[in-house]
């Protein structure tokens, strides 16, 4: 069982006083993914990243950026999953996993390079700022067919928080989670790190054969960014839900691909930015 | 002058009542950063990386990032910067900055690729996780002749809120401050991403001379993770200050690294998770 939590003695000063306490804190450890795939060379194996993660759900979250950066296309591309190697001495967590994709799954990893790339290209120079990052990895979302009430909408923050079980704890994690039109969360998962939880729920969705989920909705507990919005279009997920502010680019994208964005999630209250057809009485 | 923030239409949901509006959005737009630097074949131009930021203070935040990850050491390593190219054409902001370093700066810019690397390493496997990703970047703080007492630090939060001028207007955005013991900031930044806020607080530090800056501390609106611990680190401040929680990883490299390491500052209370030798009365 991966550890989330980790207990530390702290120094708790209140109105100047301060008072020695045992407290927790969320877990931040880097995990390596390692993905063995096929060449016209042969079998070849490559350390892909490191992400510094909140360990647990780590399968989730292999197969889950994996996808979300359009390495695989579906999970019959994976063959197995493993952690791999000695457990870290001091935590006791498995850091290193590896995903095996079956021998005919063609592999782009110059598509992981996106930010490294050479001057051959024109780069973002006088284009727009969504053509500059555009990444073609999906569609727009096709139809309208997945509605969410006004009155289901409110209940999924207090859903999502009472199912935040790390973050009662520590007060130091982000979570997203996948719902449906009646309000109910299909999976929560929690991370240090915002796009480590959409990859956890999406990898989660993945591995369940349930992509694309045209017909569920995203909550995340911050704010919504362009590379959030771009992991909820690629698993054709029509609507984001973020309990804070959503970024301009995150607005655009989701008027250009037809998604709904919602911000502001709080209480009886929420800001439609986009998609409002999407939101019914 | 750079746009930092964007107007929408949006629809305001309050207790079930949908209400047209116009609101605004924090502006998160691509930043290319192009450096030219000496090669043994000759000079070269190479685009090395694209950040998602809010605009404005750029050259500040290529400076920081260069910093941050030790492709330069000290101010004096820039031969210029400039923005480059025509604007984009939706926002009228330049989104692509160029760096040129002196000719005799040697640069390594496989630094940058730490994710992304290959098997010929054992990566994580069996290390403990500050092995894993410590990068060979600075050496631990070395004294304690920094010290902040209790009643200024509780005034940090306030005045970094009250200069966060887009958070007032969006709602959206991230902010550091770079501040001194008696509590005054000496720089503070905004930006939608929590790195580019601490980047470009490094950056105008270094822009001024004023690195490292072993009198200061750093104020984070946000979470105290990792990356942001090394980002103090590098810039040789020796307190880091956030108004959230830290992650295990923050505090494991702050008692390392001897550094100090402060949580949930907010009104009259905060945690001390290392370093308390530098907290005075």
């Amino acid at each position: 069982m991966a550890t989330s939590s980790y207990s530390v003695d702290i120094s708790k000063v209140r109105d100047g006083v301060p008072e020695a306490l045992a407290d927790s804190v969320a877990v931040e450890e880097p995990l390596e993914l390692r993905l063995g795939y096929t060449t016209p060379d042969g079998r070849a194996t490559r350390s892909i990243s490191i992400t510094m993660r909140t360990p647990g759900n780590d399968h989730e979250l292999a197969a889950g950026f994996l996808y979300t950066e359009a390495i695989i296309q579906r999970a019959e591309d994976i063959a197995s999953i493993e952690t791999c190697g000695p457990p870290a001495p001091d935590s006791g967590n498995h850091n290193v996993i590896r995903v095996d994709l079956l021998p005919e799954v063609a592999v782009d990893l110059g598509k992981l390079q996106r930010h490294f790339y050479t001057t051959s290209s024109c780069g973002v120079c006088g284009k727009t700022s969504l053509d500059a990052i555009r990444v073609a990895l999906a569609g727009p979302i096709k139809d309208v067919d997945a509605q969410f009430s006004r009155a289901v909408l409110i209940t999924v923050p207090d859903a999502l928080r009472k199912a935040q079980h790390t973050f009662e704890e520590t007060g130091g994690l982000h979570a997203a989670a996948a719902f449906n039109s009646t309000g109910d969360l299909i999976t929560t998962m929690e991370d240090v790190g915002r796009h480590n939880a959409v990859d956890k729920v999406v990898g989660s969705l993945l591995l369940n054969k349930a992509l694309p989920a045209n017909k569920l909705g995203l909550m995340v507990s911050g704010r919504a960014s362009f590379e959030l919005m771009q992991k909820t279009l690629v698993a054709g997920i029509p609507l984001l839900a973020a309990v804070s502010a959503p970024s301009s680019l995150a607005v655009q994208m989701a008027v250009e691909f037809n998604m709904s964005l919602i911000g502001f999630l709080r209480g009886n209250t929420f800001n439609i930015y986009a998609g409002e057809e999407r939101i019914i009485e």
